[in-house]
């Protein structure tokens, strides 16, 4: 069966979990998407792209963006970030303040939970809110392969005016000694950077680069470390998606990050890249039929890294 | 370099971090052995095996047989163990009993904590202890291709008693209604399965049916099935070396798990088994001079799998 | 208005809120009360006694031995138990052991939840578990007046069958090395002490030796130094009520200790002893009818000692 | 002995003790104070006033606010403030914000920890933070009898640009829906409250209406409810000094609220009014020898509420 037979089955079988999930509303304007939007797209390592679905529906980066302010933050100042931040994954939600408070050193624990990816945001460099996200998007842009990529606003506001939980954290942090700038600035960045809005075509491209070690397959460039595209694939295999990181390993078996807009970027290493969108989330904050989609895919296409 | 001359090498070089390192005194037993011991075994797909150091020394599984006797709870009653422990990982220490009592369900979080591995063991089946424990022996046998693995008298002798806090778990755990049975029998079973005996070359022929996807490579004999192999790698990539996973998953990048007798099983799946021996541990209560060891030889043999 | 009459109206009104109260089940010999009983007793400081409703009923003690328990060995080592446990109230459920690992010392918090009375009991001195008791029981008899007073040996088989939480506990205490001694030993004298069956009159004569500063009213013999009664009862105001404690502080205001059989002790300094019992609870597990007696009664006899 | 001499030679007495002790320094005005000041105000029903050592000193006062503006919520809004606030004492330190996320509710657990005290400050009724503040000042002024005290508006300065603990505290609360209206008003007038500067005599005055049951001596006019004094002064007695508590309720035995500027406000019911000053404090954050100077009288003029 070829590949752009086997996803549109995989759509077409997956839609029937979409009842069971929810759309995000806690970010207001994440509220408004169609609950039944289901779209995925790869790239393989030849230079190939499969679409199935609504692959050209806009929706934000949200959580996606940590592993990719990390890689810039990585690209920036080395391993140093990692003074600042752990690398160890949780079993807690999300947006768990417990942890932070429950550990001596106040470090968040990983940097795809939200207090570790504040704090990443917080240590990028630049002179203002504009040239430190200008960076970021050139980097998305960069991996996308994508120039038109740039932040959905209504997104940003609305984050921006609810987000009083990354607020807490944020202080925490502040106060913990590990934010060392302003705590104002750093969320600002940070909800901006989750309000990058992209389709799956763009995730699949930006995953092929990770699958492919960091270079791009087409110019054959370096556009990442190799080991920095080996330490962000295992934490996103690792805590990648949120409370289910674990099971997700040992069902699916490839690093990937979702979410609450419903995306979910994947990467098979030397295989593909994927991009999935599907905003009704499970009540762990998952693309509920995003999830069986890449289930399906890892036991057809053979993607488990540890077989 | 042959992998022979590779790994006397590692082992000359690994040797000065065991001056940071200390002996688990907890098992006043464990504290007995010499802490200058290192060794390392490693077995590949071809049928070779390579041996440097301290290889013939015998050691204790410890937390080693928590991922055996996981396999052998699969393959008795099915993934249906899932309902008395999670998969997910964690940031706390091995022995923490706060996550317990935070999680409504108070359900274990993984198999990989005490708590988890306490549950599993006492859902083995059997008329009686021996019976029980005859099945973990034969299948850690069977696994090593060594009929004469036994278990040490005496360091069960002295976790039954010192083990204050895994009985503290214990009845916690039967208080929430997760072990089922009798305490004293679950944590015997725990603490024999803990003092099984073996050397590194039992581990890295133990990790070999691993990384050949649960077949023996010499009889070509399916031991475990596929994705009871898979699902272990994951929960030891993600769990298995105690708080410190996230950051070996990073570094090193394949499936292991420590015990606090200083041995660590490896597991490159479709490359090579691993068994490391090296009693000194850090402060986590890893082999350090083992994990040292692990990171040189992932870095020279390119065994990462997120690569 | 007479005493008598004024507690048997309030016992009258009182009823009505036993519909929203449940009998303790966990223990199983305690779910067999009829949660119907409504019962008080009241001493003053002049020598007279008033009863209401079912006062003669026996029920056990539960945590209302914590308090006594205290004394006895307040008296026996002074204040160098609290080298063991502290004195610090905690707004917890009766059996929670979150906090006592996420405080640094491993101490319990206070002597009125479980692990505190659990490390009471352990320090009680005697050369059997027999010695022990009596010696408890000795306490009991003298401060109520009444030789008769004995163990119910159901309750205490009862909770020792199914005591499975209070045994985590105290292995819990035994690793941090707060129970020195054996912890079959703690437990047993433990569910003794819990066990010590009274009706609501020899609550009220025990209480009454609290309100008078330690001393009986009859022989004008001290029984309890000043200073430990007054420790006591501060504790029994701050800790005393399980997690009612500071609500009840509020609204009654005077020390109380109630069980989960459906007992209060409760002491009006220089004034009253009074003695409570109606099984069904609320859900913090103290007596719902009882507690709306003594909102009553300290209203009516301004007993509450902030004002 | 008279009251003035022994308040002097309780003065001498403890002196000693300030060297065991530290002035704050997380509010960087606060630690400009001279850690070597000490000094006592009583005043009793009779009208008397009795001064030893630094009584004339100007101190903010920081915690010592927050059972003064719960008055101020209770009289303008009455006992629905908790809805919003527990009543239940912690042992937790001030400033924890463990407690807040392990309760389901996301109430905090009672008006004096800053979770609370944020919480009823943010309930104070009013047009703008000027209507606010003033009305608390206006209560401040009326229980001292002072028409002077004012705000010092160095430390609220202070404390608003280094506050951002307090801070993170109010967007949880704000996120749990805890907080309705604006975090940074709410924030603002706590911090004044703080902020609001006084003596020793200005303290014995407020603490003299709380000991005569909410009634001004002098003109026999009732100031304060006597219910919401008496709720009052039972969680002071309950959660007045931070994490001691429990043990100052053990060993003094009165209503006590401490502020981190070294200030103590003491109630003897029906006796007496005190007011502390002593910023050397001890490490739960109470002044180290103003604890010592109510020890000991206490103990000499028998102000113990359990005896």
């Amino acid at each position: 069966m070829s590949i752009n037979s086997l996803i549109e089955d995989i759509i077409k079988e997956s839609k029937i979990h979409i009842r069971n999930g929810n759309v995000a509303t806690y970010i207001p304007e994440l509220g408004k998407i169609d609950k039944n939007i289901l779209g995925i797209s790869i790239t393989d390592i030849q230079g190939n792209i499969y679409n199935a679905g609504n692959t050209d529906v806009k929706f934000s980066l949200q959580s996606i963006s940590k592993p990719i302010v990390l890689l810039l933050a990585l690209m920036e100042n080395g391993e140093e970030i990692f003074n600042k931040v752990g690398m160890e994954p949780t079993g807690d939600p999300f947006n768990s303040m417990l942890r932070l408070e429950t550990f001596d050193t106040g470090k968040p624990l990983n940097p795809m939970i939200n207090a570790g990816a504040i704090t990443v945001a917080s240590t990028i460099k630049g002179a203002n809110l504009m040239e430190k996200i200008n960076k970021i998007l050139y980097l998305v842009r960069l991996l996308s392969n994508n120039d038109t990529i740039k932040i959905n606003d209504k997104v940003f506001q609305s984050e921006l005016r609810t987000g009083h939980r990354n607020r807490a954290i944020a202080y925490f942090l502040k106060d913990n000694g590990i934010i060392e700038g302003n705590v104002d600035d750093a969320l600002a960045l940070y909800f901006k950077q989750c309000s990058i809005e992209v389709t799956t075509k763009d995730l699949a491209n930006i995953a092929l680069v990770l699958a492919n070690d960091g270079v791009d397959i087409k110019s054959n460039r370096r556009l990442i470390p190799s080991n920095y595209a080996n330490l962000v694939k295992s934490l996103m295999l690792t805590c990648g998606m949120y409370d289910h990181s674990g099971e997700f390993a040992s069902t699916v078996g490839f690093p990937a990050k979702s979410g609450v807009s419903g995306g979910i970027l994947g990467v098979a290493p030397r295989k593909l890249g994927i991009g999935v969108i599907g905003p009704a989330l499970d009540v762990k904050g998952n693309s509920i039929a995003g999830i069986k989609m890449l289930e399906k895919l890892s036991d057809v296409l053979d993607l488990n890294i540890f077989k």
